[in-house]
């Protein structure tokens, strides 16, 4: 074989490597080759060597991904020099560069803050060099994964000039995952956690979770469920806990727990977990001694009390207040913080469950400590498909809030659903509070600017799993990567959070890319119109939550029901929160009060959350609210066809792998689409007493059908409770 | 840059994908590159391209295989020719081949069965081919495995005649996979079968797993747990179980379900499950007739009747031959099989354990229907490090017996522990026993051959989860090859096992399979000596069976306990199943009883099975017992040190991550081990009186602590069973 021809086969040899690694599980890192012999030419000179000022492991990371990226780009290997030679790589924290670079990165040093970025092509000894530095270690990971990003997206390298910080301090993701690898609510799989072989074995997918944080400037992981277990917190665990800190810290990933009120009881010996009782307090003060003398940066407790049976403050006829400042206190001395969740709705309370948190919450203002956050959930009912924003935000001027999205899908239609959720959480977060005039938007209100709040935050919960893509979905990664996105920078819109995230991920190609994005963006409005239209809300299937339940009643709290939520009857349909109704729209600032009091001026997304209308009410089309509640289930179902027919069009794009999982799952979502809307129709029928519309096919099945299905193997729930 | 550059880094660049691919998801699967230049010719010279007679879904699924293999070794495409070529890859069953063909292999298939296969280098036509035949689909699909396995191995294959077929008929594997995806006894993640995604999302791992079974001979799975839920029966699950069906029939794969009994009740709506009312066999006649619409090669059903706590027969005062028969004759017009469960014992029965499947099953031998198999674990009690085999086996020359072994690890340390099963298989198929003379081995009453039997098989528990690797451990894939070969040929000795598959999976380099084949081998005594040495058995910590727990007593049933199998006191240990004792021992052959009669003639590693000795006992080499458990207590910790230096030598020749997964796991085996030796030797000490001797280093804890460890949250155990 001559010289030419063993080149030709490697060169065939060499390229299916990059068809066959479908599966998914390198996420938005692939540093798929670059092809164009151009292309590759201009970043091979920009790009020589890496050369480090300083060393941490955060510095050794961050080398490392230069190598890999560099392998998958160039095929080939990137050096480590010994000297900074010409077009190098420089890295280096702002305290070990000398004096010359200093001088000429004074001004960037200026735009960025403690974890920011500067990535600056810059001249440095007569050399051209690409410099990566920050304030920080964990700046320069960033800034890193930042110069990848630029090739992965085939940007221009050679003159760059990037100044970039987060906008929001803690960007945390929150695991629902039991001790047992369960997890609640989670649809791609068990826990990634594997606590059985901790702290001994540590699992490549424990660094490759942090590298995909990392590269998102997600700082900081809750590993256990919010409906949480005590016995995380003994000596057992923290040794589990502190070894899965130990891989994160490079990559600036704090670890956090949630901590179960009871423990002091369970794990404590003590008779009383009352958060003023001084025994309580000491035991708290100690395990939080114990848990930062292994763990030096613990990022501090999360906390779901009095809540869905959890125990809590209340259970001592304590405040939430009392409880929060309790567990505060003990972290203080470590700059610990508390993340106490907002999402609290009273057993006996009768009144709107929208309203509860605000009532709870809003006379407390100014009562938390310092390193206290409140997390509050976008919309004040429970992740629905669309909600409007959460009547807290903005109404807690003098209190931490940070804000608490879903990335697992739970109303969302699982891991089977392409649901692009930055598209909603956009929707949210550009919503006006109105708390100081106009646009005190919701992200001024979470990235503390509305108030000038010292201490910030914004939580996801994680769709994270044993998945070999890690969100079984191979779309869910997108979701996990707008979170980071967002968390790093609330004011990014949507669009381009979907371009990175399809180049990164698929293909830089325009005729991939282009479509896609669309396709990504409507998916959110799809599923609202497919499965709660025009402001419906919470009717899905009890416990699980998979499929449509509008018929759901007879639950142990109304407030669990379908029937509660849409108030469907022979008069109309819809939950009147106005003031002849819950009042709950009375919660919000005067000017959304106005808008939102009369079912004409109202956006037509909420009519259903705050009016009760007659099936005959007349919309603004002219057409009837039954006629337009129709319509929006098919739009809802077309769209899904649109979705399927643009990703059959994708094929020459995309790994045969990925390419055949999002048709099937397409498959099913357009199966589940048409379930949902059919099941819907024809239960609020009964109550509407119209025909169906034409454009609407005929139902496959009867209603008695639909009500027949069970699914009591619904992912997401615990085995025990089936 | 020069060709000669370019090729140099494109060199560079592909090998690292060699070292890269450590996850070991490929399992034995791997097709590494030869990367040695003459042999890598020799191989070209004998594989120009495929060329099929006939066409079949199996015969695609081989040629698949054959492209995927080629280009793993050679980085390059294998053509599809039109015509035979020389140097030929030929496939086509029997009825397919040209006279030509057939009369030179006329003597080839005298000597295979109909899944045997035929791989042959020939002429025809004038040119030389190899040609892969068989009788039926699934032989193509074995001979292509094994002229790849060929290959893998750096053998010759310019002169292949190989003839191989099965000894073996139902090569099975049995998953205790629960709807809800947990896995009773699983150590190695979740259910593979996401049944909430079926049947519409056919995963890439279900093909997989399939090219994985047949490529070592298995032709059978049952999906689901012998501790069984009736809903798998049902219409719902009929159709996911489909769609896996139809993924592994190509590959010779038949689905198999557990039934279980009161099924009939539970979602027939009918009152009783008797198997003489004439509804209730009627139901499961329909039930299967309903199953085979969907699954025209559906398997047939496996069953546990009447064993903790699973209904069956007993229920109705009826006989498990009652319970079989009355399945079978539902199965038999499709040719379905039924296979028994014989684990079964009595809740009231205060008889030994070991003796009730051996007094409840030989009285009824003959009279199970010809399509039934009792399926018999090969220890009577269940699945320990060492057991003597099942005194059934040999005893019922007129019932068609199966074995079962355990792959997945219950009682050998779960997915932490390196231990070569095999090993431990095949000292238990090379037992005698004695039922018609001398050399009457187990393996001769599995295969058939000692009483004549038509119909056989072998089932092993699996150990395949959602690890990336499927089995947790990556020494934990050769247990489920090991199954395979053996389920092939029980005959086969364990060192053949060891080497194909750490050449298959590893590398062929002798540096690292010699060493490694030995450690393998000397794996599973050594889980013996630091487990239940010299016949000790069942002293694991009681439910989830991690760790030690001889001092488990107080269970609901007496033979859950561990004092009811070491039996230790003041005046000694060890279970007496002589005739002074429970009479164990009569079960077995007159030749057996006799030499396992004498605590001087009984094979040591059985001493303690079967006798109650003073602690002060003298052994063969002149020490006492107490001594001699203590050794070997100490053996099995030195072992386990030598398999960690010896795998410390191996890193030059695994990848980063597989090394360095391995060296974790065997410091926790290391850990365990000693854990085991010093909480055992602790424990038996305060019976013994005994001084510890010198060569056991000084315990790190007292006996109360090793009492006191609680794993609420080992795996393998249902999330409720907490």
């Amino acid at each position: 074989m001559s010289l030419k021809n063993i080149f030709l086969t490697l060169l065939i040899g060499c390229f299916p490597f990059i068809m066959f690694s479908g599966n998914g599980y390198d996420l938005w890192l692939r540093y798929d080759k670059i092809t164009d012999v151009h292309l590759k030419q201009s970043y091979l000179n920009n790009l020589s060597s890496v050369y480090k000022f300083g060393a941490s492991p955060s510095l050794d990371v961050a080398t490392k991904e230069l190598v890999t990226g560099f392998h998958g780009f160039f095929e080939a290997q990137i050096s480590k020099a010994a000297k900074i030679e010409k077009n190098a790589i420089v890295l280096g924290t702002k305290e070990n560069l000398p004096q010359e670079l200093l001088s000429i990165l004074n001004s960037d040093f200026e735009k960025i803050n403690e974890e920011g970025y500067i990535l600056k092509k810059v001249t440095y000894q007569g050399k051209k060099i690409t410099i990566i530095t920050a304030k920080t270690d964990v700046g320069i990971v960033y800034g890193t994964f930042r110069l990848l990003k630029e090739i992965q997206l085939h940007h221009e390298i050679s003159a760059l000039d990037i100044q970039d910080s987060p906008k929001i301090q803690k960007r945390v993701l929150n695991h629902w995952d039991n001790l047992d690898r369960t997890v609640e609510r989670g649809y791609a799989g068990f826990s990634i956690w594997d606590w059985h072989h901790l702290p001994d074995l540590i699992k490549t997918e424990y660094i490759d979770y942090a590298r995909a944080n990392a590269s998102i400037g997600i700082n900081g992981t809750v590993l256990t469920n919010v409906n949480a277990n005590a016995l995380v917190l003994t000596e057992q665990y923290i040794t589990k806990v502190k070894a899965l800190a130990d891989v994160f810290r490079p990559f600036g990933i704090q670890v956090y727990l949630t901590a179960r009120f009871s423990a002091p009881m369970e794990i404590g010996g003590l008779k009383t977990a009352d958060p003023l009782a001084p025994e309580v307090r000491a035991w708290w003060s100690k395990k939080t001694n114990e848990i930062y003398a292994e763990i030096p940066d613990f990022g501090g407790f999360v906390v779901k009390a009095n809540s869905e049976g959890q125990p809590g403050p209340r259970n001592y006829d304590r405040s939430h207040v009392d409880g929060a400042n309790m567990l505060a206190d003990a972290l203080a001395p470590h700059k610990g913080i508390v993340m106490w969740r907002a999402f609290v709705y009273s057993e006996e309370n009768p009144d709107d469950r929208a309203k509860q948190a605000y009532s709870e919450f809003v006379p407390v203002d100014g009562d938390f400590r310092e390193n206290v956050l409140l997390q509050v959930k976008n919309g004040a009912i429970d992740f629905q498909p669309r909600e409007p924003f959460h009547p807290l935000f903005g109404a807690m001027p003098d209190t931490n809030i940070m804000m608490e999205f879903q990335i697992t899908q739970e109303y969302l239609g699982f891991s089977s659903h392409l649901v692009f959720l930055p598209k909603m959480w956009e929707e949210v977060l550009n919503e006006d509070t109105f708390t100081h005039g106009e646009n005190a938007t919701v992200a001024k209100v979470i990235d503390g600017s509305l108030s000038n709040r010292k201490l910030t935050g914004m939580a996801g919960v994680a769709n994270i799993g044993t998945e070999k893509n890690w969100t079984g979905h191979p779309f869910g990664q997108a979701n996990w990567y707008g979170f980071g996105r967002l968390a790093w920078d609330p004011y990014l819109d949507s669009k381009t959070i979907t371009k990175d995230w399809l180049q990164m991920t698929f293909t830089n190609d325009d005729g991939f890319v282009t479509p896609m994005a669309e396709l990504m963006i409507d998916s959110r409005e799809a599923v609202v119109n497919y499965m709660t239209p025009l402001g419906l809300h919470h009717i899905m299937d009890a416990g699980h939550h998979y499929g449509p339940g509008p018929w759901i009643k007879d639950m142990p709290r109304a407030d669990w029901t379908s029937v509660y939520y849409h108030k469907a009857d022979s008069l109309g349909i819809g939950f009147d929160r106005t003031v002849s109704g819950s009042d709950a729209l009375s919660q919000y600032a005067l000017q959304i009060q106005k808008k939102y009091d009369s079912p004409e001026t109202i956006p037509q997304k909420y009519l259903l959350w705050f009016h009760h209308l007659p099936w005959n009410y007349k919309m603004e089309n002219g057409q009837n609210l039954w006629i337009n509640l129709a319509s929006k289930y098919q739009e809802g179902v077309e769209e899904v066809e649109k979705m399927n027919t643009t990703w059959s069009k994708m094929k020459p794009f995309v790994d045969n792998e990925r390419f055949n999982k999002v048709a099937s799952l397409l498959k099913i979502q357009l199966k589940e689409a048409k379930w949902w809307r059919d099941a819907c129709l024809l239960y609020f029928q009964q109550f509407s007493k119209m025909e169906l519309p034409q454009f609407i096919p005929t139902p496959e099945h009867n209603l008695e059908y639909y009500q027949s299905l069970k699914s009591p193997y619904a992912p997401g729930i615990k085995p025990s409770w089936n």
